[in-house]
This record gives structure tokens, C-alpha cells and sequence, in this order.
């Protein structure tokens, strides 16, 4: 199937997990899990925008003129009793304003001699004041569900006094990285070893996405071992990741192949231990991909080449990620191509490129000639920025052309 | 003093923190301390890089030719003696390519006759093989000091096996937000209150760039209260960031006002306590920022409004964050103004801005119309997805022109 079907049929077997309570100082990069309406307004009274004079606006339309300054009121402060006319009150900034008060004649346009304050022009009504609600109105809608907190959104959800928010579970994550040539970090390298590159990139990933990583495992090829380190995510999990275990070279490779170099486990697995939805996706990389719902919980089989595992995350893994946590989708960047990109007519190429970012956006291509380049492109892993998205149905996009970009 | 000036007083007065190790499955979001290079080839050895048959180039050059199937190679398996004339063997992809043979026909490619493998093509030398040393050289630059790492990155160096890294230590930031106005979210409010957003705001930032938020308080404008709270931040933290008691409405405010208001304590104290370096910087917002030592550790006192203290925290705090861990500097961004901005022309400006990246990155202002913006413009911190910088000696930037954007 292509690509799009594929997506589709996995993130229509997700439903988005449920909501837990945070305090707001802890929620920057969680996902809202309800519509925050503003519970206060704000300012939550009538305030001085700039540090002066608090006064009645009428009696300065015949200015110049002199006012009594009557003390003095800062932030925090209640102002005791009532401005009379022509009375006026040193004001700071943020401070409320005294009850028949109406604007705030900036410190710098005065003049102070003694116990009066002189003004050369007139002070316009709600001059230097902020108003009651100006920024916000109480019950107005100020964050929907579904956006990822930034530091700024806990800065205003604090400002307006929420304490506490729901948002969506971080969903658990499995990794089972397959292979019994891979070898962790730090061990000796056996003759015909390799290192272990995508337990390190996986995790970060989903992390970066606001998931925890609770189960991690390299595990030989066999049937046994897959299945018992996918039992073991399974319990622990609310996602398994594997990569690896579905290595046939392409679609057309038959099924006596894959049997005679048994090392499609992880597709088998899931027909027979739940449902298998997509096996097989016309995207490169992502010929091999397999998902399905073991348990009802969605198990991703990823190519096992670190860039190919990385790149199919992105594309099929993290939209799965962001679906059970209620993100709500984010449109693509584009960018301007450096140079052409070719492909087979038929499927959809995730290209890594790296990124200028000018007034426009520069995609340079990061492929190397020659296949397979998902096995030569391991560095490619390091410089890429971004990955373009080269659709179905084109064979070529030319140096100049504009194409969508998934960010890393 | 103008901008550059500041930030390079602020720069110049700081050095990098001590590296610590941390093992590399713990490194995505960390600052590289060392240069890296390569401990190993990459691959390590010739292997497959498709599944198919292992063999000799010269006895594919009279095909169609037959092979005879001398056995199999599966990834992490050190296969058995030499491959002799007229030999293939079966190999899958990460295969250690067995003595003798310099190539690998794609499985695809090839029938199987019994005990014979047939080709109808030729396989040229190293067709199919990963060479040794192809992805990276043993000793080669792989990611250099100053990198902050990626998961790809993390991938790339477990890939290589390398199992632990030098990385800058997370600096330790201690957050002090004076204002007797200001109450924790949470609180019942009081009738002249403010809920606290810098707090929740510069914590979330500083966490963002990998600090750690050792010490957080709300604390009055008093001078006794302001040099406690510096004293046990300066115990625990290696950078101090305060918001609020800079109040200074602008540059030709005098020294009497600023005694009469008594709000500018933070200045007050760097220059009793320890050595002041910067106060008042010609940039808006930023007028009242001050930066000093104390205790030789970098201090920073911010104006109080939230969006002015996130905006400053972005011009002045980062950048020193950033140098204490040694990251090698990032170009800003450029976008095209949706809009035209104004200001005064010996000012720096610093404009909110939320991008719209297609091919062209468009930035649209979100200042509000109406001194003091700072005062308005709460939600602008909610909607900012960059920063645009207005530059000293420039009066206003037409719709259309390119500015420099910091992303926030």
C-alpha cells in the first residue's frame, strides 16, 4: 500500500490516551488535554501602565496646570480613599489605580515643585492606564486542547493564576532493537559486530516528543527471542518500537525468501499474536514496514539501518506518538530544492536534507549515489535538519522546486 | 549603551563551565566538550549491503554463468574459510563478506537451481559491498566541541561504539522575581495582585537550554528581601536571572526619580555587592537591564513586565547561558516583514513576531499599537514564535524587507 493509506490505517486503530493532572511550573512540553478558558481577567483591575502620576483626566484639559500630590501607591498596594479633583498620586507601574482616577501622566512629562505636580499638556482619559480585562476577558478562550506548552503558554496559564492543568498522559514507549550482530556501546566489538546506533536514536526521539522510554532491548533474530522481549514491552508499554526483523530486500521478493533467510519475525509476530495492518509500504525507506495491535497496544517494525529506523519514525511512528498524546497536526515546512531528487514513479521518497534557512528555505539533499542508500547514508543521520517528502506519482524533482519538509 | 556593547561585556565576563561525562544514551540535548573523532571504520569491515549471494566479480564476467551455493552468512556470523572459484554464498545485508568474494548480486537478481545459483549479468567489483571505512574513517572528525546533540547525533556515536561523552555541565540557574504585587498561581488573589508568569516563563526557557532551575522565589522590591534572595541564590547557582526592580521608565529618568520610586534595587546591589557592567542598554524592551558579578558569578536583573523579561531573557540571558556551555554559535533566521515596524532610531528593537514558513519565512509583527507595548502585549508571548530584530541607526522596516529572527 502507499504511504498515505498506510498512515491512515495506523493512526485509525490509535485513540489518544488519558489525561492526567500537572502543576503549570512542570507542564512546559506537555500536551493541553482540555480547552483553558481564561479564569480571571486581566489585569484583573484597571492598572498603571507606566510609572507617574495617577489622575483625573478632566482636570488637566485646561493645561497647563497644578495638582496636589496627594502620597503615593506601588504595585501591590490597596489606594486608600477617593482622588478629589484636582488632587493627583504618585503612581509605579503595574499598581492599581485610586477610585476616580481615570490616567496616568508619565513621570518623564511633569514637573514636581514642592506638593504640586505640573503639567505642561492634558492627559487623555485612560492615558498610561491598563484597563480592567484589556488582555484578556475572563472565559475567553486562551489555549485549546491539543497545543504543545512552551515556556511563553506556562508563562500566561501562571499569569492568570491556573495552578494546575490536564494534559495528555506521555505515552510509554518499548524499543526492541533486533539483530544478533548488534552490540551495545562500550562492549568489546566481536569480528563480525555492529554497533548498536538505534536504541540511542529511537529513545531520544521519542523523548524529544515528550515520551518515556520504559523498556529497551537488543535481541538476536529468532522467533523466540523477538517474542519474548515483545511480551516484555508489552507489559511495560503503551508503544513497542522494533526495528530490525524485516529485512526483505523488497516487495517483490518472495515469500519463500523470506522464509528461506528467516529473518522476517517481527511481520509473522504480529499476524499471529494480534492484527497485522500494514506490511509492506511503498516508501523508501519503508518497504519493509510493519504495524499492527497486539493486545490492542500498536507495535511498530521498522527497517533495521539507523537512517532508514530514524526516518520511518518520523513518518509513521511519530504521528502514531503525537495522535495518542491529542497533538494537533502541525503543517509541514517548505523549502526551495538545491538540487534535483530522483525516484521510482510509484513510491513516496523521504529524502534527508539539510536546511538553509534564509528568507527562503534551502533543502539541500543529503543522499549519496547509489543504492542502497539508506546502508551508505549513516552520517547523513548527523547533517540532516529535515527530511523532503518527494509524493507518489513524481519521478523527478528539480534543483528550484518546492518540496514539503518534515523538521528532526 | 547599546546592545552590542552590553552583550559583549556580558560575554566577555564569562567562561565556559567544567565537562562532566555522561554515558552516551544520556547525551541528546547536551553540549559536546571534546572534539569527536572516529575510534573505529565504519563499517568496521566489507559487508552486504543488500541480501543476496556473496561472490567473486571475475566469475560473473562470462554470465550467464552458474554458482555453486556453498553454505550461508547471516549478520553478526564470522563465515567459514575462503570462497573458492565458482563459490557463492548466501549473505544478507550487514553481512561480513566472506574471504575471497568482492561483491554481492541482489538476491533479486539471481535464480536458484538446487545447489546452483544463476545469473544472467555480471556483478562489478564492491557491487552490493559496505566497505570498510566507507561511512567513516578511524580518527576522522565526527562531531566537534560546541555540537549540542541530536538523537541522530546519539545515534551516530553509539553507532560507533562510543559509550560515553565529555559534555559541558548544565548550568545551575537560580530565579528571582521581585514585586510585593506578585503571588503564586494558585493563591486566592489579592485585590492589588498580579499572578506571577516570569517564574514559570524563564524557568521553562532556562530548562530548555538544558539549565537547571536550582532555586526559584517570589520576593518583595525591599532591599533587605532583594540581597537575601541573591545571597541563597548565589550559594546555589552559577547564574542568578532576577525579573522586576529595574524599573527605570527610561534612560533620562533621574537618579532623584529612581531614589523616589526606590524600585531599582538590583542595580544597586550588583554595584555595592560585586561589579555592575552593564545598566540601562538603548533596546526595547531592555532599557533597565542590568548585568554584574557577584561572587565572580554572572547576575542578571530583567524589567518586570513578562513579555520584557522573556524578550530580554532571549538577548542577553541565553546568549551567557550558551557560553557557559561552550555552544558554537547559531546564525539567526531570516524572515520577510509582514508588516512594517517602527521605533526610534539609537534604539535596538526587539519585535515579536509569529513566522509562517512555506518557502519564504514571513514574519508577522505582533506588537499592539500604543506605548508601552511591553505592558500590553501578554499574549504576544503565547503567539511569538520568533523575535525580530529592528537594529540600532534604522527609524522603520517597510513590509517586505528582510529581518533577523531569533526563534524563540
Amino acid at each position: 500500500m502507499g504511504f498515505q493509506e498506510a498512515l491512515s490505517r495506523i493512526l485509525g486503530s490509535l485513540q489518544p490516551l488519558e489525561a492526567e493532572a500537572v502543576p503549570v511550573r512542570c507542564a512546559a512540553g506537555r500536551v493541553l488535554a482540555e480547552d483553558v478558558h481564561a479564569p480571571i481577567d486581566l489585569p484583573p483591575s484597571d492598572r498603571a501602565a507606566v510609572d507617574g502620576y495617577a489622575l483625573r483626566h478632566e482636570d488637566t484639559l485646561g493645561a497647563p496646570v497644578r495638582l496636589r500630590l496627594r502620597g503615593s501607591v506601588t504595585a501591590g498596594e490597596v489606594p486608600e480613599g477617593e482622588l478629589a479633583p484636582g488632587e493627583c498620586v504618585q503612581i509605579t507601574t503595574g499598581s492599581v489605580l485610586p477610585s476616580g482616577a481615570d490616567a496616568v501622566a508619565l513621570v518623564e512629562r511633569v514637573r514636581l515643585e514642592g506638593e504640586w505636580v505640573v503639567l505642561q499638556a492634558g492627559v487623555g482619559r485612560y492615558e498610561g492606564v491598563h484597563r480592567r480585562g484589556e488582555e484578556v476577558r475572563r472565559g475567553e478562550l486562551v489555549l485549546p486542547r491539543g497545543t504543545r506548552l512552551t515556556p511563553r503558554d506556562v508563562g500566561v496559564l501562571s499569569g492568570m493564576g491556573v495552578a494546575e492543568l490536564m494534559v495528555a498522559r506521555s505515552p510509554r514507549v518499548g524499543l526492541i532493537v533486533t539483530g544478533k550482530e548488534l552490540q551495545s556501546p562500550g562492549e568489546e566489538m566481536r569480528p563480525a559486530g555492529t554497533y548498536d546506533a538505534n536504541t540511542g536514536a529511537i529513545a531520544g526521539e521519542a523523548e524529544r516528543l515528550g515520551c518515556r522510554v520504559v523498556f529497551s532491548t537488543i535481541c538476536g533474530d529468532s522467533r523466540e527471542e523477538v517474542e519474548a522481549a515483545m511480551g516484555r514491552a508489552l507489559e511495560l508499554a503503551d508503544v513497542v518500537v522494533a526495528t530490525g526483523g524485516t529485512g526483505i530486500g523488497s516487495l517483490n521478493l518472495s515469500i519463500r525468501m523470506q522464509k528461506e533467510f528467516a529473518q522476517d519475525v517481527m511481520p509473522f509476530l504480529l499476524e499471529e499474536r494480534g492484527e497485522l495492518l500494514v506490511y509492506g509500504v511503498r516508501s523508501i525507506p519503508g518497504k519493509p514496514l510493519a504495524f499492527g495491535l497486539v493486545d490492542g497496544k500498536p507495535v511498530f517494525a521498522l527497517p533495521g539501518w539507523p537512517l532508514s529506523a530514524v526516518v520511518t519514525f518520523h513518518f509513521y511512528v511519530k504521528p502514531a506518538l503525537l495522535r495518542l498524546m491529542g497533538v494537533r497536526e502541525q503543517p509541514r515546512e517548505a523549502a526551495v530544492l538545491e538540487r534535483g531528487v530522483e525516484k521510482e514513479r510509484h513510491l513516496t521518497k523521504f529524502a534527508p536534507v539539510r536546511l538553509r534557512r534564509r528568507e527562503r528555505v534551502v533543502a539541500e539533499p543529503l543522499y549519496l549515489p547509489g543504492p542502497p542508500s539508506a546502508a551508505r547514508a549513516f552520517r547523513a543521520l548527523a547533517q540532516a535538519d529535515g527530511i523532503a517528502v518527494v509524493p507518489e506519482g513524481v519521478e523527478r524533482l528539480e534543483a528550484g522546486e518546492v518540496v514539503e519538509v518534515e523538521l528532526l
